[in-house]
């Protein structure tokens, strides 16, 4: 994989017409938008709407809204748009025949699946699969991919205990049926404190960021280990963040071998990002694995967030040069497909329908996330990111200086654009996040007064010195 | 909403090449069938494919597999195809420049609404949204849809608790990141034995068809309640229906009353597909309802199976005539996009954020889902297979005379082409599946000795001809 050199730059390679910085043409919310969100609001929960965009006019790394106004987008739909909008070779994928012919005729992929559909994975998603991870089962988002994953860890766990081909008992038979073990046995998941794993009953119950995601809604009683709060910058406090690292795993350790549902499987994010862009070293994450593997779970890297470049490599975790692979490492957002990879045949269940369902994914988005693999690769955007990553670090490392309260606990050094900051406290966070609106620049929080950086991989360094520009604007206010 | 009169045959009018019949080239599995599922088993679960299929050659009620065999598809990807494969108004939509600039820039819909949003829902799936639930809320899948709307039924109750807009305790707030109660409290959603609801937490928590869907899974303590076991012909068995009837009902309302975890939702399927199709009265699915909301539960009915027409209504529940609309209607499968449909705006969380993700939905399979609303309204579609159906079921009465014991229990009397009956037993009903396919007819079965018809909008009384040639022949070997 080596970086095109006949492309200086990406951007302009892709969108010649690209906007050369923001424009506002309103004040905030514009009179357009304000309309759009009073009609939206009448068959839609609008409530947490930033603005309302016009698609067809947003371009490459710009989006703009129903009043005109362009805004640079870091935010890029909450991390999920890999290659900016109206990328001219993702259009050229999704006008294909093949792909309008999937839509139309969209099949139950397990019973029915298409002449073609080899070659969609093999050439597409396969193509960006982490190393060691040579399968994929797809899902159709992120909080699905996780409970997917879980579901294999699950039955994979009863297999390794009773024999993988081991026929069920009468009894796992009857019980599972009235939801009882032996049948639907009680087993857990471990997550993080402060983890976003998604939302649904599975996921939500291992997603532990804010308690208006899981308020009022039943959970299992699966347990939660602490996460690493590091302390910045990281040289200076290298033996209280190995502390630190150390009281957190001990204590997964001693979760798994106490905690009274037997432990299936060990989920973390290279990066928790919803809760707030938290960081662990490399060394956490081995020895993490290898206390997971001992205790006989299975280990869940969810890259639903960090995956496909954005952190200066194809996949986050590998940062971190595991001795072997994880056991799953599940995907979404930047993607467009949703599922995990995964390599040892084991985790592939011992009989067909027991992983499954009507659609089994979406060969659509299973054709969507191949283009956006070849793109990535074809172009090294991987690579670009990196080196555009390193730029926007050093830049606001410098501008920390000037802003020490406001630019705090500056992290991301080396990981791409994947980059935050801590500010003041959560109205001074939020405030801000308006006022970069204000001035043409679209961006999010994460945590509680965290802002976090999530353009798409299209971001150059004149983007960046568009973005220092208005955040040095508006914090200088 | 009157029939289009100027088109006879809906199915000449969208297919004018559509095959006058099965076509046989090979024995099966033919040789490119296995030679393009040995190649799939490499990247995909393979093991439960019927056969490998050539969607381009597809056309109309016809699928055609990759050694060119064509069969007369009456399970339409498992009861998913509404309007035939290739439909030339759908090719049309799905290639229309909103759609393909929705896929390229899939907007996270709950922050970056695309300014024609409102229109896409209003003009499209809204059109088509049951009597009295004039909102939705999107999801990707079925199981999706149904856990989108247990997490409201839960959001709601806990309202009504508490009071729709009462603030958090600290004590639920602090609480409920721990998966313990109050935060996190325990509820339930009561379901039906043999009832198939999804295959995620909690979906699959409630659904109780088979064993291989839950094997190992861990789940929630559930209620089930049991679902009537009709005898046939329903002339013949009144009085005793009207007792078994009685008899689930009465054990619903027991445990409404008395299950440890207070239940926020009932959810039933009109007709439960994959546990058998299993039909009740319109008499029971009122008193099911009544004793719900005295009960303070919601009524939840699953439409993901038996929505968009295939019963002779655009939806299941508008045989029974009910006094009020459900409280959620859930779909999926024939309308492409998934979710529920509500009219209460208390089943509207009283906080943003709280019924929320990433995605929030896909506006490409909203505009999809519109595109086919559009054409079953348009054409009429609905009354046509009412029409159809009648036509089936006549005609498979008459052959039941012929073969009392594989053609038993013959139920979906006025009830479209939502028709199943009863075989012998598992090995025959399998055993006839297969060799209906050696025989060019694509057909499923449900249940542990059933087989269902789920044929698209577009099939009709030729069809229904060649389809009862091909059933009396394979009965008759």
């Amino acid at each position: 994989m080596t970086q095109d050199k006949q492309i200086q730059s990406i951007s302009e390679f892709y969108y010649p017409n690209e906007p050369t910085g923001p424009a506002m043409k309103t004040s905030l919310p514009g009179p357009e938008n304000q309309k759009a969100l009073a009609k939206l609001s009448k068959v839609f929960d609008a409530r947490a709407a930033y603005f309302v965009v016009d698609y067809f006019k947003s371009n490459g790394n710009y989006i703009v809204d129903v009043d005109g106004n362009t805004y640079l987008d870091v935010y890029a739909q909450i991390a999920s748009i890999a290659l900016g909008y109206n990328n001219p070779a993702l259009i050229e994928a999704v006008k294909s025949d093949k792909n309008i012919n999937t839509i139309v005729n969209r099949p139950a992929l397990g019973n029915f699946p298409p002449n073609d559909y080899a070659d969609t994975l093999s050439e597409g998603l396969l193509a960006g699969a982490p190393q060691g991870l040579d399968k994929v089962w797809l899902d159709l988002s992120g909080s699905g991919a996780n409970e997917q994953a879980y579901k294999a860890a699950f039955m994979y766990k009863r297999g390794q205990e009773r024999g993988y081909n081991t026929p069920f008992s009468e009894e796992e038979l009857s019980t599972t049926m009235a939801n009882a073990k032996p049948g639907s046995p009680d087993l857990s998941i471990l997550s993080f404190e402060s983890a976003f794993h998604g939302r649904l009953f599975g996921s939500l119950s291992t997603t532990r960021s804010k308690p208006i995601h899981k308020l009022d809604i039943p959970a299992f009683d699966w347990p939660k280990a602490p996460f690493p709060r590091l302390q910045y910058p990281l040289e200076k406090f290298e033996k209280e963040n190995a502390e630190e690292e150390a009281r957190c795993l001990a204590e997964v350790e001693r979760l798994l071998k106490t905690w009274p549902s037997p432990v299936a499987a060990v989920i973390v994010e290279p990066v928790q990002s919803e809760g707030g862009d938290n960081h662990a070293s490399p060394d956490f994450f081995h020895k993490l694995q290898k206390i997971t593997n001992e205790n006989k779970a299975l280990f869940i890297v969810d890259e639903v967030q960090t995956g496909v470049g954005a952190t200066g490599k194809l996949w986050a975790h590998e940062h971190w040069n595991l001795p072997t692979p994880p056991d799953m490492v599940t995907f979404s957002k930047k993607a467009q497909a949703a599922g995990y990879f995964y390599g040892n045949p084991e985790i592939l269940p011992n009989l067909p329908y027991r992983q499954f369902n009507t659609w089994c994914g979406d060969t659509s988005k299973a054709i969507v996330a191949g283009s956006i693999f070849q793109e990535v690769l074809k172009h090294d955007l991987v690579a670009r990111t990196a080196r555009v990553g390193d730029y926007l670090y050093g830049k606001l490392e410098e501008l920390s200086a000037k802003f020490p309260t406001n630019i705090a606990n500056l992290r991301g050094k080396n990981k791409g654009t994947f980059v935050a900051w801590d500010m003041e406290s959560p109205a001074v966070r939020d405030n801000f996040l308006k006022t970069c609106r204000e001035n043409g620049l679209n961006i999010g929080g994460c945590g509680p007064q965290s802002v976090r950086l999530r353009p798409a991989l299209t971001f150059e360094e004149k983007h960046v010195d568009i973005f220092l520009s208005i955040v040095d604007k508006v914090l200088s206010l």
